[in-house]
């Protein structure tokens, strides 16, 4: 092995790791291989690797030797200690100006600080989101990078060829400082924790509500893919719903209906209560993962509690399809519409600057989220970045409100046959509540006034705090310092 | 002042902390009053305590000295570092075996460090929730205390002196350890947050859908208020339907409809992520508020974004209060089947033991919550501590099947009218998806092994992992480290 030849060094041969590995290979980059487990990179050089330049290490020295100045080494392990435990064991090889690049799962918090520890030892730290997959990691994934702005100048080559490319552009842009980019990874995440329970509420109701075949929804799912909801979700959908297993039927319906989840949807889920944002769309699809989990429960209460007597629709099939495509399209608005809430809110919090339309492009393509859909936001932000709301720009009002009567439609049929399309009515609900004027808050605030003396603000004389004495009984005394 | 003459002494001197203090006074035990301000000692003595035995104190150090030993000294003061302030300002005063209570809304962590902080000193923690507003301090409130189990003999004969009773038991029990009273009491708020909610949601649906005027929304409450719904949130409710303003209008409709929150709904919604059980009512009760909060975006959304056409539900008035009245029911079922499954799983996961029929009674009095309905969850736990699901008892599953075609219809009809119901909704999926023996998740595990490798488990073969190569291209390696 010759020193100080390789491009960039890569950490954890994983599905992903293999596959980033030779997609960097095919871009020409030089790179260099190691994993923990050694016996993991002999195997990968002897197969998947054969024939390529990349380089395989046994140590962390060697590879560290491998690497040209300023060294680059990207990390693609799990997510927590590992990560703290593979940087403490490079940084002593490393020098002033090197670069560190954790592109795994890793929460926005420990990114935050990680880039900070490692800025004091003159280390320069990247988080990157990837997204895509095992075949996005090989062909072009979207990439998501913040950190140390000083990094990004040696990374922008590689990254941005080997991201996907959407309309000739990479899929990849310099998100922010510190945890940014594992910020927008988490959201896209928690999008996709949201657009992959819109897509089980759609495959429930054409087969309980209108008795659907796999094949039959593989086809509508197929349609759907040439129109507004083209994307990479609706596609492999389309093909889940095909694939039949060696008897010849279709392998989903053998597969256990308990979802798993990794994290990032809880997380974003979880930031989003933090920061005040309403992001329910996602907070319903986690917690829908969390309900399926409890698959022994469900199955006893199968048996003890009842639904409505008619779980079939009764009215024309393709038309209800249609109803359940327009259903499914304005939720996803909703949907993407919070994500983009939460962001916004998070820039502010955090002082990073997002680049809205630069995060559309990064996920129109390559990622698990990749859509058509993602082009139209990106045209929105490029027109106006200072929109308020993605539901406010005329394409998407306008295709909210084409799609309103089969939404309501759906999620009204869906509570009167006992379907339950959480994601569904959780988008609905936030469209009527946010083009309210007026919310039913009013009797909560008079509701904690009574009880708590929290006070509350009158319509006519916003800004000033007032306690009723609501019961003509107890004390005029405001709540102050106590807060029940 | 007479040294070592106090029972307890109580900081902070807001609303709670007088109320609480009076309280102490009437049920025959000497309390020193302190505060920060020492003002407010003044004005309490002079006004509220005249001519009671309290004794107002201008320092710890006095304060310290009034107190019998073991010395019990109770914290109302704002949750968060003023707490941990005022620990560190009295513990140089106090010896081993005397107790620090914290009466305030402190995160259940918080508690859970003070407690272990404390022991190493020899001082015993007691974290206690206390509900029931001023009224409740003052006349009885609701209390949960937990931390260091040795407290409790020291503490017990107060509170449950001065609790709420219902059916001549006090609404005050040991909890557990550590922070478990505080978690309890964070459960509670944020059931409490859900029925607030329901109670919005029910008084929007009365006035938009049927155009009913607050008066007459305060006859249904008050009749509601004579049933099954029988408790303190639906009581207060009808009154302030019912109260004018000085020129004779409903002061309610003159209140902002931004809803202010002090952080334990939000917590509980965090603690439900973070434990991957699904409470999804309270976790929309939180994001209703956000969302209400975002009163300047919902005025310039409401002259963007269209609703139906027809806002007004064309049937029988009477009938449609009565589905309303059930889906109220029913939706309060399933949130306080989601709080006691939240409690289960912290019970595990942090060692508690918790008693289920001890808090259902620990609410049934006293408290924002106390309801007819807490007697009934009382029954069940007490028929069956093992219970694994409150709607799988006889009463409320019974409950539930009576009420569900009105809710179905409520939940229909708010979707087709573009009245937002996130909370009636949300029970609904919930209690439908809950009673499915098979949800779409499968879905969700083709597609994560579709993009990610990450395995699915066969409905026949439960346990064993197994990847399939859906697409034909890419590998068998099944994801193992990384996780998209």
């Amino acid at each position: 092995m010759s020193e100080g030849q390789s491009d960039i060094a890569l950490i954890g041969l994983a599905v992903m790791g293999q596959n980033f590995i030779l997609n960097m290979n095919d871009h020409g980059f030089k790179v260099t291989a190691y994993n923990r487990t050694t016996e993991k990179v002999d195997r990968f050089m002897a197969n998947e690797a054969a024939g390529t330049n990349v380089v395989g290490v046994h140590s962390i020295e060697e590879m560290v030797k491998s690497l040209k100045r300023p060294r680059r080494v990207m990390l693609l392990v799990k997510a927590g200690d590992v990560v703290d435990k593979f940087i403490d064991a490079i940084v002593p090889h490393l020098e002033k100006g090197d670069i560190i690049i954790d592109g795994g799962n890793s929460e926005y918090v420990d990114s935050n600080r990680r880039c900070k520890a490692l800025e004091e030892k003159g280390i320069l730290f990247i988080g990157t989101g990837v997204s895509g997959g095992e075949e996005g990691a090989r062909y072009g994934p979207s990439l998501m990078p913040g950190g140390h702005p000083d990094a990004w100048p040696h990374v922008k080559d590689i990254f941005q060829a080997c991201a996907a490319k959407a309309d000739d552009e990479p899929c990849c842009d310099w998100v922010g400082k510190e945890g940014a980019g594992h910020y927008v990874k988490m959201v896209h995440n928690g999008i996709e924790y949201g657009d992959m329970q819109l897509c089980c509420e759609a495959y429930q109701l054409m087969k309980d509500a209108l008795g659907m075949s796999c094949k039959e929804m593989s086809q509508v799912f197929s349609e759907w893919n040439k129109g507004e909801l083209d994307s990479f979700l609706i596609e492999i959908t389309r093909d889940i719903l095909a694939f039949n297993d060696t008897d010849g039927e279709p392998l989903l319906e053998k597969i256990l209906d308990k979802a798993g989840q990794k994290g990032t949807g809880k997380w974003t889920a979880i930031s989003s209560l933090s920061l005040g944002m309403p992001v329910t769309l996602i907070g319903e699809s986690v917690f829908a993962r969390c309900l399926s989990a409890l698959k022994s429960e469900r199955t006893l209460a199968s048996k003890h509690l009842q639904g409505p007597a008619e779980r079939r629709y009764k009215g024309d099939k393709d038309e209800f399809v249609e109803h359940i495509r327009q259903a499914l399209y304005a939720s996803k608005i909703v949907s993407y519409a919070q994500g983009f809430m939460l962001m916004r809110e998070a820039s502010k919090e955090f002082g990073w600057e997002l680049n809205y339309p630069a995060i559309a492009l990064m996920w129109r393509g390559g990622c698990i989220i990749r859509s058509v859909f993602l082009g139209n936001i990106r045209d929105a932000f490029k027109k106006n970045p200072e929109l308020t709301n993605l539901m406010l720009d005329d394409f998407f009002a306008a295709a909210l409100h084409r799609c309103q009567e089969s939404w309501r439609i759906v999620v009204s049929q869906a509570a009167l046959l006992g379907i339950p399309t959480p994601a569904f009515s959780t988008a609905l609900a936030f469209y009527d509540g946010y083009r309210s004027e007026r919310l039913p808050a009013n009797l909560i605030q008079a509701q904690r006034d009574y009880f708590g003396a929290h006070t509350y603000e009158r319509l006519d004389d916003p800004g000033n705090y007032v306690h009723t004495n609501w019961t003509g009984r107890g004390g005029d005394v405001a709540s102050s310092t106590y807060n029940a």
